[in-house]
């Protein structure tokens, strides 16, 4: 049977929180939920959606009596959160976030936040080019993969907590420490979607491209379609474990580039080799 | 009503080929279908599925009688493919093919074939990671974008064929020179699929990463799966143009590089604001 929280507040009633707020609901997991949003209209739609129970604007008004709170706002933001939920929160309190790059927001929680650590740090890897509590819903995180914080100073029961919070709503759990969590979405996640950018924008230069495109420019570009200040926010709070995959997989494809320049065949057909066979290891197929 | 060929030949029975089998046999649209394989148990599975109604291992015995061919090889096939149908065909057969790079075939066929020009080239924009006969399907082509090359000393009546072929099997036909195709394919197709493999090996390299992949990475490295001897043979035919365009996407993300050293927030927006907006251009959204 999954634990039942008995007051939680969301700051941050867009996708994910909304998401979250529905599956709590769904599962019987949440007694009342308080939303926090920026701005009076997401409120609204998160409360007409049922995502929520009550909405505030002020973090102060929905976080006093909390029993968890769950940050799922904008990366960028979670730092000043944290902050403020230091003092607000009752001492008792268990937090966690849903942000996708993981180092500067659990380092900062380390040192500013008291010991035993309560703030234990999360990204479910999902989300969608959607946004808005408009697009929630209650199977957003089932079958999601859910990074968790490896422990580091955590109080045991508030880490129990966040494991039986994303395991309620359905998602698989994986604990890793922040730094190889933000190298490894620098790779899966960060990259792609900056070379997805640069290959649409080079794509729509050329002349009558709307006539020929098949389904593999439309799959590889899709998260092209993500919100520009959410991907210029990941980026910065991720810069020195971006740079060096960038770094990774320009040296890659300038291997692969000498290589057709020189026509050198069996090189070229390794190269593909080498990321058919490589795509499956990582999917474990 | 849809145009009918009595005799139709297929130079190769993979998914190409069967699938357009199937789809000329379940339209009423062909007579006798004849496939050619280079082996025999891939001509068998043709048969088995019903794609084609008599197997072959060598064209000449496939071809002599010929009213419609499609070569459906791998490109790097189709030159010698075009080298022995010119000389094997009936004089009024009409020939196209499937390859997905097109000024070398086109051009090989300007200069060795007899005016009025009866082949004229192709490229169904569709395929999969799968390959083989027994993945065919008589819709593969329904409402697939496909490439006829433009007018250019061709039998009016051997161009009309080849869209009514296209355009019985429920494609959407886009008739562009092979220079502007391969332009636009080298940047839609070609440089995502290295990226795509780039990738992949990159990520492949990092501790762990199993447990740590979202959707994004699955639909970015979807095209990575594909047969790494026909994206050999893909890339060294259209290599001038890809050359181009890898140039022009390290250049993006160069830029996108530099932005991100430095810190600069408004650049790194800008680019991924280009990038969404780039991509909803060239879908037409």
């Amino acid at each position: 049977m999954s634990r039942r929280f008995e007051n939680v507040t969301i700051l941050g009633v867009g996708l994910l929180g909304g998401s979250l707020g529905l599956a709590l609901k769904a599962r019987g997991m949440a007694g009342i939920i308080r939303g926090v949003g920026h701005r009076q209209a997401s409120v609204d739609k998160a409360l007409a959606v049922g995502a929520i129970d009550a909405g505030y604007l002020d973090v102060r008004d929905a976080a006093r009596d909390a029993e968890l709170v769950v940050i799922c706002t904008p990366s960028a933001l979670v730092p000043r959160m944290l902050d403020d939920l230091v003092l607000i929160c009752p001492r008792d309190a268990v937090v966690t976030d849903v942000a996708s790059t993981k180092g500067f927001i659990c380092n900062l929680a380390q040192v500013t936040w008291p010991a035993p650590r309560r703030f234990i740090g999360s990204h479910p890897m999902t989300g969608s080019e959607k946004s808005g509590p408009e697009y929630a819903s209650a199977d957003l995180y089932a079958g999601c993969v859910t990074m968790v914080e490896a422990d580091n100073g955590h109080a045991p029961d508030a880490r129990a907590a966040v494991l039986d919070l994303w395991g309620g709503v359905g998602a698989r759990v994986v604990e890793v420490a922040p730094e190889v969590h933000d190298a490894i979405v620098a790779r899966t996640s960060h990259v792609p979607h900056i070379l997805a950018a640069a290959v649409a924008s080079v794509a729509a230069k050329q002349w009558d491209i709307q006539a020929l495109v098949g389904p593999g420019f439309r799959d590889f570009t899709r998260i092209a379609g993500s919100r520009p200040e959410i991907w210029r926010d990941n980026c910065l709070t991720n810069r020195e474990a971006i740079l060096a995959a960038l770094q990774e997989t320009a040296a890659a494809v300038e291997a692969f580039r000498c290589a057709l320049e020189q026509g050198r065949e069996p090189a070229l057909e390794a190269f593909f080799r080498a990321g058919q066979s490589a795509r499956g290891e990582v999917l474990g197929q």
